[in-house]
């Protein structure tokens, strides 16, 4: 099972993207499609950010049966779980068509190319809407309602999931080597405890938690409760709540529970639901709880069609797919609650837009924080842009494939996992030597040939909060990757303000193995406007240099020096200036930002400040730069980082050695007055 | 209204194209659109050739809604009666995908199409499966079955149309200016009384009727009775068996009943049946009476799903449209058995193909009898090849643009609806004079510029029995076409042995208004090979010619001559024979046969016998012929028709002139020994 993939449509949606990092989490393989149609592709980049994978992803609606089929090609298919589908109650009333086109239509042609590529195993995103309402029973007949309620959908919505569960079982009755597994899910509620994953309703939420998470955050006034006067302990109805991420174990549970049937077949239905109902208000207070504030609601009338309890009857789910839900509704609230104030505006935000690069691993994101546009990009996590004003003062690639060539100095990219030299290309670490790809003559420069700035970086989480953007890349670096030992997990986050940018970098090994870790930012600044940094003007009280020889290498001197007031074009510099000589530690986060150079210029009103926590930095005058449009000095490199070839100083090895446990840490600014 | 389209999808079919008929009846214009999956456009040929005229009609699935949306703006469509679907019970249980994909998705696409364009009528073909099994309420609580018994569709089938019933109310529901009848249809049986369309199922019947007449025809041996058993008079179970025309006539409610509602929405079922059960055994033996003998039966085991009774109640269509079958299960019997005996293999028939040579309007039609192998066109009823053993004896063109051209010399055609020449363009019948085109000088020659082979024929309705091939063409030449008075409906009718071409033509003016006729064919036979008639041996007793001036017309005399025994170079002949002096009739089909020429080659084995009932022939030799790879002299016509300009002699004036409540009659018949 482990080496076919699970195709999951919708899997960019609310419970999608869930149950995808549940079967990430359970050793499935898993392919996305979906047509984004009511998601969004961020929701995909976090599923990667959190799973520490790539996962891929097709922007492809179920009608377009050819391009679904080149999909069905290109992976070995084990089974599908379904869920796309439109899905809100109200607007099915009033657009039927589009439900019926869109959900049992998108399901005709899945089924079509499954039947075609022998696919035949499937989950289906069902909902108890499928029962409509079972009061006319009796008030209790049916309550808890279990799979053998008679089904009667009283709104297009359910219809469409009523037929599609119908077309299934047609299917299955004229060829029962087809697995199907039908869930009729209750009132999922929640959110990913990583707060990176929550629903995100277009429009007016319908449900009674997006609602008051909405009201919670400030985006409405007040919450109606409708209708008070049912026969129930407070008189609101009661409805079966089940956390999101209890409902996306349930597919899991489905889909182990087919895997033992082998090759026989299966129609069934099972429940989704925790068993207990909640009532409106019981679940208000749950969430007023977990934000810590009463929030404002008023009681107006019943809604046509709302009956007094909705609570499943999950035995048999139980019993037969030894799955239960497990989290209560304070844990869904508490999750919804993280996702609301971390992504008060879901996954759309203002001022923020992607395009792909070189397709969706390899994206531009660019932020607009008043006068300041940063565009980053995934590859290297690097910064593509900086317009500060009407001004450009960084050089980058209008191409994705231009930064893939040989030519390329590092423009803006993160350099590691290793910046600047190891001697040798290689070191030791507690007796055990490594040997590195070397790539600088005998020595190992910026990591070797497969360092950060080749690798697309997962994400960006991309969030605005306080009037500050965050955009959080990370990559995993596989253990070996040219020599060096451990799994090394690394995010880089930027902080946009209005005029500055902060790079933060963290860094661990996944794995508790030992390794090395020096990280950088290879920005190449430029406030001239015409090609060349002569004639900027440099502030920098920074005096010392660590001494290096002909191969670029320490000589072990500290020696004075400091960088010319003015860039002339005498001015030549590759040099490590040094911040603090006796530095020692691996994470410098907590030590204050100090400021390293000031840069200005006459033709331009930018002043850029480059600050860190590092004990050192590269300053280089771009003399190597010669690649497209950019030629020999186009920018100048601030790269705060640790001593060159710190690895190999006795004095300075603490700065780069990422011991079992330790966590790796720095911190850059970039400021602009 | 009738100024605007009734869009019928499967029109080509069973209850389509019986609907199709009564649309038309009732003065309602219709544009057809079948996929033809399971129907024949021979059904739509002769749909035309019933109601007189051209039915436009589109080969298209449903789901490719681009090219049915270029309908709907094509045509003004007031409302669709939808018809199309796949309806085997048996086999929606085996390939159930297949039926949702057809029947709910080609519905999906109707409507959003009808939506795009504002047309929001709709008559929905519909089914009484989608009551499923009601003795589920007990053995008489929905017996006879209301519109108001509850669904419950048991098989793929029924639950399309279900879903279908479900859709179209969600829309309604959404907005309410649709205006949605649902037609529940009972069983139905029976044929058109014309024996021209019935049902033509594929494969082996599903139902007891159509099973029943293949017995009755020799194509299965033996009728199944499932289950003797049941609480019945004589314990087969009972159906509401209702005849189709009675059926198509409760379409015609349904939309007059919209109608009458104006702009007002609707969305309401109506079941149509005849409140009548007839059991099996019943249904059996007024079959049996219908064919005159007892048909072989078997009682074998009930079968899976069976139910004792399922009987209309068909109150509210008869309230609410008044509407309620008229027909007999006697009625529909003799019916179907006209159909079963003139279509045995209903549309499909062996050694007959036809292909499009100008659009459907214009085929080819190929028929092979042993050694003979004969091809028609629409254009004309023309007779494009005839083929004796490997030889082609006729000229003929291979592609339909050729025929258009001026430089046609009536290759093949029939000439109608007044063959040769009419003196000054000019005649009067009763003290009214008619002015025609005059297209040969001042007379006027084959009826003048929209003579029939200038139009292309309905049909044709070709059948095979008895070893012999019919053809039936239909043309209706409108009143003053090129100045001729008169609506002229006129049928061509080739019987095809295995080695000759009986032709017969029968004309009668559908307004009673008199006119003049003269019908014949314009092959030009050619027995060399080499393309040219010189070396060609005539044989003919006929000894008498009208005299001709030089303006081909008459001069009043008959004088003696005959046709030269070979046709030599020097041999130019177009001159009119006479074969009965005194003829006067003008329907000649009840005498006897006589032949006129014989002809036959050195080169070739064929004899071409000509012969016929009419008065007089013309004999061409060809030397005005100069078309395409066709020189002068390529083929000999014999032309029997009336006396050339008889209208203007008042001695055979009878032979032309066709008076009211008169019927147009000759036979002509090509031999080839």
């Amino acid at each position: 099972m482990t080496d076919r993939y699970i195709l999951v449509t919708g899997g960019a949606g609310y419970i999608g993207s869930h149950t995808v990092i549940e079967l990430i989490n359970n050793g499935y393989k898993v392919v996305i499609v979906d047509n984004l149609s009511n998601s969004s592709y961020d929701a995909v980049a976090r599923i990667e950010f959190i799973v520490n994978q790539h996962v891929p992803f097709y922007d492809i609606d179920l009608r377009n049966g050819d391009e679904l089929d080149k999909v069905f090609k290109k992976y070995d298919i084990h089974g599908v779980i379904h869920f796309a589908a439109l899905k809100a109650v109200g607007e099915s009333t009033k657009i039927p068509l589009k439900y019926y086109e869109n959900n049992v239509g998108g399901t005709m042609s899945l089924l079509e190319v499954c039947s075609a590529n022998d696919v035949k195993t499937i989950v289906f995103s069902s909902s108890a809407t499928v029962y409509g309402d079972v009061t006319r029973f009796g008030p209790t007949k049916y309550i808890p309602i279990p799979e053998t309620c008679p089904t009667d959908p009283t709104n297009p919505y359910g219809k469409t999931k009523f037929v599609i569960e119908q077309i299934l079982k047609d299917i299955h009755t004229s060829d029962n080597a087809w697995q199907v597994a039908i869930l009729r899910y209750f009132n999922p509620i929640g959110a990913h405890p990583s707060g990176l994953l929550g629903e995100d309703p277009l429009g007016i939420p319908n449900n009674l938690l997006p609602y008051l998470a909405q009201v919670a955050i400030g985006r409405r006034e007040t919450l109606s409760i409708f209708g008070d006067d049912y026969d129930s302990t407070d008189g609101t109805p009661i409805r079966d709540y089940i956390h999101v991420v209890d409902l996306a174990k349930g597919h899991i549970a489905a889909l182990n529970y087919l895997k033992k049937l082998n090759d026989k077949g299966l129609y069934r239905e099972w429940n989704l639901g925790t068993g207990k109902g909640s009532t409106v208000f019981q679940v208000y207070k749950a969430f007023c709880k977990a934000v810590g504030r009463e929030l404002p609601y008023k009681v107006v009338g019943r809604r046509q069609g709302d009956v007094l309890n909705l609570t499943a009857k999950p035995d048999r789910a139980q019993q037969e797919l030894q799955w239960k839900a497990e989290l209560t509704v304070e844990d869904a609230c508490r999750d919804l609650w993280r996702w609301t104030t971390e992504n008060p505006f879901g996954f759309e935000l203002q001022d923020y837009k992607w395009q792909e690069f070189d397709g969706l691993q390899n994206r531009l994101h660019t932020v607009q924080n008043k006068d300041l546009q940063v565009t980053f990009c995934n590859r290297g996590a690097l910064i593509q842009d900086i317009k500060v004003g009407e001004q450009h003062i960084v050089c980058g690639f209008d191409n994705a494939k231009e930064y893939t060539l040989e030519t390329n100095p590092y423009f803006g990219t993160t350099v590691g996992r290793y910046a600047n030299r190891i001697k040798n290309g290689e070191f030791e670490i507690d007796g055990t030597k490594f040997q590195l790809t070397q790539n600088d003559g005998s020595n190992t420069l910026h990591a070797g040939n497969n360092g950060f700035d080749k690798q697309n970086f997962f994400g960006p989480v991309v969030k605005q909060k306080n009037g500050k953007f965050t955009l959080e890349f990370k990559v995993v670096d596989a253990d070996g990757t040219d020599g060096f030992p451990g799994t090394l997990e690394a995010i880089v986050k930027y902080t946009i303000d209005s005029l500055s940018i902060e790079i933060e970098y963290e860094a661990k090994s996944l794995d508790d193995k030992p390794t090395v870790v020096n990280l950088t930012n290879h920005s190449y600044f430029n406030l001239s406007g015409n090609g060349t940094i002569d004639g900027t003007h440099i502030k920098s009280s920074v005096d010392q240099l660590l001494e290096l020889d002909g191969a670029k290498l320490p000589t072990g001197n500290i020696i004075s020096k400091t960088i010319p007031s003015t860039i002339s074009p005498e001015v030549i510099l590759d040099d490590c200036f040094v911040v603090d000589k006796d530095a020692n530690a691996i994470d410098t986060r907590s030590k204050a930002l100090q400021t390293l150079v000031e840069a200005t210029h006459p033709d331009s009103n930018v002043k850029i400040v480059v600050s860190s926590t590092e004990p050192a930095f590269q300053f280089y005058t771009g003399d190597g730069v010669n690649c497209s449009q950019f030629g020999k000095r186009s920018g100048f490199c601030v790269e705060p980082s640790r001593f060159v070839d710190a690895v190999h100083s006795d004095n300075h090895k603490g700065q780069a050695v990422l011991k079992k446990g330790d966590v790796y840490g720095a911190k850059i600014k970039y400021e602009f007055r």
